[in-house]
């Protein structure tokens, strides 16, 4: 192995491999709880296409296993290496490639950080629509690599739908182009989408053409309490019907990832004891039409249910309801560091009774439970967490019942395992409960087609 | 294969199986222009899941070619079937399956004509957004596998977009499901995506769950003449980034394309003999904000460049210039039956290149063209005409020598062959120009690893 080391280091110069164990020690991990850590052989930070290429060809050749990592925030393990394996950190091609205005499009090095892609198309007058929660420390690559989504898909879709085009290198070191910066392309199979959300399995994304859209102007953030989930979630779709109010998100949070929130921040919000909340988003062209919206969903939530509606529509009242909001993730990390979150998603009419097994599965294994998550587009973050005094070995059993119970019940509603995060290696071998052999074999064939050696993040989205 | 026929004939019924000519000479061909027609054996018409299993087990047992068909309005021939094929013709299987408003979807069987569905989610205060141009005669099934655009692709997204979820029968037989009624779902590869524009080479989709949003209540039709290609498409980006609004379309008319219609329609439109008409459509949720959008928009076209702006705001005038522009393609069939249209996708800003390239292509090569399309995403129908008086074979030989032309053009421009029409049998021999050997490899892969005896509609999309 050193021999290969050396090699590496002869493409991408010594500085760019690091093999100390207190260097490499952080990409050991990534952001998900609960799965087991693992240390690389070496971290190789390549700074351009052809080096990639290189190292594909290298590890192709020798068959050693190679995991891309982007910012190491992924939350199913998909950046965890293999022991015998390296990690090719994609940091340092952290480029923007090209600002085209007049095409609407951004190019854009994997390694660069989301949120400033969103501000570069901002200070342009134009507008990134892929946000995920993580925008500020995720990178590119990982968002395409999850499919990342967030809390703007439901009015603007995942990050699949802003990727135009995509450079990659292919595990034989080959180097491939499939898009463009064209919002239409039927030339062959949809090739940028099927690397959309492979985990790193099937290619390494170095290059990504980005749509950028005109900038909505303006927006109002309406914070309505619930006294109970079944009525919250039903008014989503009648709402959004009559109104004909498409929001950009549609958030719930149930009582107690609002407790946790309100902790964390030590700050409380309307009607904090209320079963849930749900925060509404909407944007606009012109501050008239968004008044009339606000208002206009504002009246239709009271109607169906809401105990009251808070208007926030100016830039600090809407940060502070965001921040509590995103707080929860946070409390989460702070005060129940032993935890499992989850990301599955549901048909919306079912997450009423989705959160409630939720609660009657925690209750059943002895374990805590909180759900927030995007209700707009059915995606719900149960969230499991260890109770004071449990030990670890219960923990990891009862852990494991509880989503084992949970992913069968999704299966029931006619969910799916993750909505946003990824399989990774944190469910993977949960996949048979969602899936048929005939389905699984199937995107096994594409790995294989693609992968025959198996070194592109071997171990992630496939039962052993 | 008299004796494959009786079995085929046992499990749909004898009704459901054609073999006279007359009855399945209008299965030789779609709407293709240029592309040679070819009989099958036969054309089975399967009325459920189950039957089209039951064929494809059969038909991969004896290595049958099995040429999928909706409606058969195609535009890359990709619905003419192998001589000793057979045709599966999924017109009766028609049937809306579940209309849940409540999930905000619909799932219905890939005969269903698009206008149909168009029409129900309306009924119910939805929009469905897919919208080809052949909405009232195409099927919802073809619009997937050539992942349709149509006019409303800049705001909406082209069909995949829009589809939630599939079943799928595979080439040997099996039923698998992929996705479901969620807009999230990051389960393993993106399945949904990569049968959507398979052009029927990887499975037979026999239901598909669509996503329903909210309908816009209020819409605007802008047309604007400029006196030159340049000025109109240099405008585009500008205008949408500056006054922040994101059109349902722009679409572009050369002044032949204009005339063509005004022919045909025996009407004329402001302005006629400019150089080009650019058409906007905005949508909006209230028509206070929707006429200050178009005020905005109208003052900042004249301002860059259009030579005046009509707007149409009632029912009937929008109606006039949608069927003014969708009367081109009824013009070309009706006064040039000997034509070729072409589907190239370039980056918005190189559309006037691409236009003059064509002008100077048919010049050079003794052929007449017109141009129009969708210029907010780069789509422009090239369409060379044979010229009065040319012999049949030197028209073959003169748009042959145009098209290479066209293409090279094309991706000297960074541009697609196709933006929402497909490869098919029209356009595979051209994919080389567009496509490295590695990128076509990749591919066949992928047909290699789901249909490995190559019965599901062969000779398609890749080269002999």
């Amino acid at each position: 192995m050193n021999e290969i080391i050396k090699r590496i280091e002869n493409i991408v110069g010594c500085e760019n491999v690091k093999v100390d164990r207190d260097e490499i020690e952080k990409y050991a991990k990534d952001e998900t709880s609960s799965v087991k850590e693992s240390l690389p052989l070496a971290v190789v930070f390549p700074t351009n296409t052809e080096q990639v290429s290189e190292i594909m060809k290298l590890a192709n050749q020798y068959s050693i296993p190679v995991t891309p990592r982007g910012a190491g925030t992924g939350l199913s393990g998909g950046a965890i290496p293999k022991e015998n394996g390296i990690v090719l950190s994609l940091e340092k091609m952290n480029h923007i490639v090209e600002l085209d205005l007049e095409n609407m499009a951004v190019v854009v090095e994997p390694g660069v950080i989301t949120d400033e892609i969103q501000k570069l198309a901002e200070e342009n007058g134009f507008f990134y629509a892929g946000d995920p929660a993580s925008s500020e420390s995720s990178s590119i690559g990982g968002n395409l690599a999850e499919n990342a989504g967030g809390v703007k898909v439901l009015k603007y879709g995942p990050t699949g739908f802003h990727v135009l085009g995509i450079e990659v290198v292919l595990a034989t070191g080959e180097i491939v182009n499939f898009g463009g910066k064209m919002m239409k392309n039927v030339m062959g199979y949809d090739m940028v989408r099927l690397f959309v959300g492979s985990e790193g399995t099937l290619g390494i994304v170095t290059k990504i053409i980005l749509r950028l859209i005109p900038k909505p102007k303006y927006s109002a953030v309406l914070l309505t309490p619930f006294k109970d989930m079944q009525t919250a979630v039903a008014c989503v779709p009648k709402v959004l019907c009559e109104s004909g109010i498409l929001p950009t998100s549609i958030e719930l949070m149930d009582r107690y990832s609002v407790e946790i929130s309100s902790k964390f921040l030590n700050e409380t919000i309307p009607q904090q004891g209320a079963d849930c909340h749900l925060i509404f988003e909407i944007d606009s062209l012109d501050r008239e039409s968004l008044t009339r919206a606000y208002i206009s969903l504002g009246e239709k939530l009271q109607q169906m249910g809401a105990l009251e509606v808070y208007i926030a529509d100016n830039r600090h009242q809407k940060m502070k309801i965001w921040k509590f909001r995103k707080a929860i993730a946070e409390g989460i990390i702070a005060f129940r560091p032993k935890h499992c979150m989850e990301d599955v998603s549901v048909p919306i009419k079912t997450i009423p009774t989705l959160i409630k097994a939720s609660y009657e599965i925690a209750k059943k294994n002895g374990v805590e439970v909180l759900n927030f998550g995007h209700v707009g587009d059915g995606n719900v973050h149960v969230t499991f967490l260890k109770p004071d005094g449990m030990s670890d070995e219960d923990w990891e059993k009862s852990m494991h019942r509880s989503l084992t119970e949970l992913y069968q019940v999704t299966v029931d509603l006619d969910g799916t395992m993750t909505g946003e995060h990824g399989v990774g290696l944190k469910r993977k071998d949960f996949l048979p409960i969602f899936m048929n052999k005939s389905e699984i074999e199937l995107m096994k064939k594409i790995k294989k087609a693609f992968d025959p050696n198996n070194i592109l993040n071997p171990g992630k989205i496939f039962p052993d």
